[in-house]
Parts: C-alpha cells; structure tokens; sequence
C-alpha cells in the first residue's frame, strides 16, 4: 500500500494511493483516527483490503502533506555510508567514521511535501541535497532488540536532508544547518514493508535538474536499519510514525570540485525503487 | 504571573498561580485555546488582571506538567559558560569556545514536571545534571533582530538538561545524550517576563541531596539571549511555546574528581532566583 497525507478542499485527510486515484481514509477513520499517525497506531489492518473502498478523486485533485504531519520524533543519522564519509573528510571536515549512529534531530517543519516548494536559506550560499531512505515506524517500542526491529516498522519513504552546510559546521553540533525552514522534503508516500521486501536492495538516485549525482544501493549504509532501531529507541520509546532518516550515500554537493550547490530555480529530484519519486523546485521565498 | 500547566482530577488545563492558589484558566479560556501554547500565541493579555478570577483550589491539589506540553521546539545550547567550557575541556572532551551557539535539539518526551520522578537511563552510569535558565517565547517571529529579541520572550523557567554523558560522547553528535526519556525536567512554572527584570542577574543553584554543586549568575554565558533568539530564529520561525535553554554553568558532575552521578534515589533540586525551585526525584524505572 502507498500511504499518503494530504488535504483537499482546504481539509487535511489522509489514504492510500491506488494506480493514479486516492482512497479517503480519513473519511471512514478520521473520526476515531485524526491522522494517519493514530490510524499507524491502531494498526493498518484497520484499513482491511482496499479493494472494498471506492476512489475518492485523483492523485493530482490532492495537494499531498508531508506522510506523516506530526510526528513525535525524526531522528537522522550523519555519514552513515562510508564513501559519503571519505567525501567529507576530503572536503576538510575530518570526522572518524561513527562507531556509534551518529544520530542528530530535525523537527517537522524544516520539511515538505513532494511538488512543494523548497525555500532557500538566503543567507547561506551553501545549500545541499541529500538524498536518503526513511523508515517509518508503526509499532510503538522501547529498548528494541536488533533482532526485533523490523517489528516496529511499516513502510519506506524518500527524504531530502537538505543540508544548510556552513550552519552545520558553526560548531560540533551539525543541528543547525539541518534545521532550517522548509529547507528538506518527505514522501511523496510511505509504501508498506510488505511491498518493499529487502530495504537494503533498493537504489537512491539524486538528480539537480535532471543530473543524476548520487547513486547508491542502500545495503552500502554503515549502521542498519535495526541498529538504527536499537540505539534510538534505547534513548527514548519510538512512536508511531516516527521517521528515521538512514543517511545519505556519496555524491553530495560540497565535496565535489567545485562544489554544487542548489539555488533558486533549482529542481532536486530524488528517486527510490519500489517507492517512486521526491521532487521539489527551490525557490527564494 | 507564574504560569502553569497542570492536570486536575484527570483533566489537562492550564492556569496562573497565585499564592498557594491556581486559578484554572482553562476552565475560562480552554474552549479557545486548549493549551497554555495557544493562550500564549492568542496573547497573555487575553487574560487581563487576575484579581478577577477565584481561585479554584490549592497548588498541592493539581499535578504540575511540563509549563509548556507541546512546544514546537526546545532548543539548547552546549558550553554556553566559560567556566563550563574549561571543565569540559579538562575532563579531555576539547573543544573550541563555540563561537556560534552551539545547538541542539531536545524532544519534550525527555523532560517530565516539577515534582515528577526523572527515569535513570540504566544503560549508563554517568547521568549527570545541568540546571539552566530557559526562555519561553511569547509570540512568534521569524529571523529576530538581537535588538527585537526580548520581545518575543514571554517569560522564564528552570530546566534541568539532564545529559547520559557516555552517549553524549559516542560521536560528535551530542543529541543522543540529552535525548533520554524523562531524564529531565521543566518546570515549576513560567514567570511573565516583567517580573523578571534584568534576567542576567538571576543565580542558578543546583543541589543533588542538598549539596550545591552549581552556582552561577546567568550573566556569565557567553552567547546572549538576543543572540540566541536571532540565531535559532534565522533557521526557522520560532513559535509561542517555544523553549531556549541557555546552557548550564560550571560544575557538573561529568568534571568533577572523582565524577558525581546522579543515582536511583537521588534529588536534584535547582533554584533560580525570582522564578522558583524546580526538584525531582531519580528513580530506577
């Protein structure tokens, strides 16, 4: 199943995508499950077989949200993939590679949703994409073994770190240029672990207008998925809808000669197999 | 006024203090505005004299929350005080004097209230305290000028930045150490602004068992309060509710020789002139 959030008609709903048309979940659970956060909570077989729902409207009759809007935690993780990792000590940010997750939080609303538009800093030049597969909890949990964490998790979805790079390097703490406004991107969808089979064999294509500059699997990422589980969920209980950002593979903007930085006009597209694409424009807002 | 959120017979509302006395403006206001945040985003003057109201029951009557439940942020600096920076320092953690505020990002489920029991992370010994000023934003802004700063601040609270130092210092990243659950506290309540006065002239005490192992006056940190506003503002849009913690002074356990950790048992009280004592309890859950 493709879970989306999105509003129509001014109202904020959410449901599943079947081929080009859109189920109003909401609709049926809205009451009892105001967002598709509660329905994750109560458990997708609420939902049952979604051939017993007859479309709501079109795909493009909806202005999709970010899957999930309100999340209790986005927990992400820094250079999580080796070559990424030989790329920023290259670019003079020497860091030894993390024995541990190198785990940092970016709160909601420095994200979009897909067709959306990304805002530039402004006042950084420095302005990087990310290109990275997210987990998204279903099942809530807390001090989840390794071994039990795909448990916990009911789906995938595409995320854009969008990465303010000199803000991040102000200090030690990289918290800053990850958090600024509307400056990453989530979705579009969460599609459901049972339609991905094994995450790792999936691909992470990057474009900025149309030029493909990150490619990588993501079996290459340094910390797995149930690591990833283990240890944040050690500090705090996940929640449902929870989104662990898994790190971004090489190829990003400022470690290449000469460095590539998104500006204004800009697209960045960002695509996953089985999951589909995360495209937004950048705009100087 | 001494602000408050707090929970009577079940029931979450929000309130002012008077005395040994709560005034329940939820009772009043709750329909509206159903949390302290959005009272605080509608404007304090909503309320208008609090010689109109009746008190509705006694302070030891309701079970304080967190001041704020649902604040969009909590931002926090790292080594905000220069004595702090050179006992960090001589523990061997260097690092440079932040010349830029170091942030980082809190989720509100590691805090819990005054009164309330702070969970020992048992995965890990070296849980230590940190007793901070914090400003609670009043109305929201986007990309604060220092010289506006004060302006959007509502009031003051107490927060203990409850820190797992060994997970603190798994990688660069500090985030996961100040990201357990319920490891600190906020609280008791909010004190408007104009009550306040010069708020770099308050003192922070914080005792473990009644011993004083902190005490600072907050005129010592290095970044500002208007800096700071400006700085986390020129991310992303603060909103009322929002919570600044400012960083704690020198004399944490983690430098200390032998080091001192707090223990299942133990009481960490932290005192700040004009506002109050924010106490808890660490238990072994």
């Amino acid at each position: 199943m493709k879970l989306i959030s999105f509003e129509r008609n001014g109202k904020a709903s959410y449901g599943v995508v079947v081929g080009e048309r859109v189920i109003d979940l909401g609709k049926t659970f809205g009451g009892q499950y105001p967002t598709l956060r509660d329905l994750l909570a109560a458990g997708l077989d609420k939902i049952g077989d979604p051939s017993r729902y007859e479309a709501d409207c079109a795909v493009a009759d909806v202005k999709l949200l970010t899957p999930i809007t309100n999340p209790a935690h986005i927990w992400c993780l820094a250079v999580n993939y080796a070559d990424h990792h030989k790329e920023v000590e290259s670019a003079g940010r020497v860091q030894d590679l993390p024995k541990e997750p190198a785990v940092f939080a970016r709160y909601i609303d420095t994200f979009v949703a897909h067709g959306e538009d990304i805002w530039h800093p402004g006042v950084s030049e420095q302005f990087d994409y990310e290109g990275e597969l997210a987990v998204v909890i279903g099942k809530e949990g807390y001090r989840i073994k390794a071994e039990d964490a795909f448990e916990h998790v009911a789906g995938y979805t595409i995320l854009n770190d969008g990465s303010v790079r000199d803000w991040q390097f102000h200090t030690r703490q990289i918290t800053p240029g990850k958090n600024f406004y509307r400056s990453g991107s989530i979705g579009p969808w969460i599609v459901t672990a049972d339609e991905i089979g094994n995450p790792y064999d999936l691909r992470i294509d990057t474009r900025l207008n149309g030029e493909l500059l990150q490619s990588d699997k993501a079996e290459l990422m340094l910390h797995k998925i149930p690591r990833f589980i283990e240890y944040v969920s050690t500090m705090a209980p996940l929640q449902p809808g929870d989104i662990l950002a898994t790190g971004t593979p090489s190829g990003v903007g400022f470690s290449r000669k000469p460095p590539v930085w998104m500006r204004a006009g800009d697209t960045c597209e960002i695509s996953i197999e089985k999951i589909g694409m995360l495209g937004n424009r950048i705009v100087q807002p």
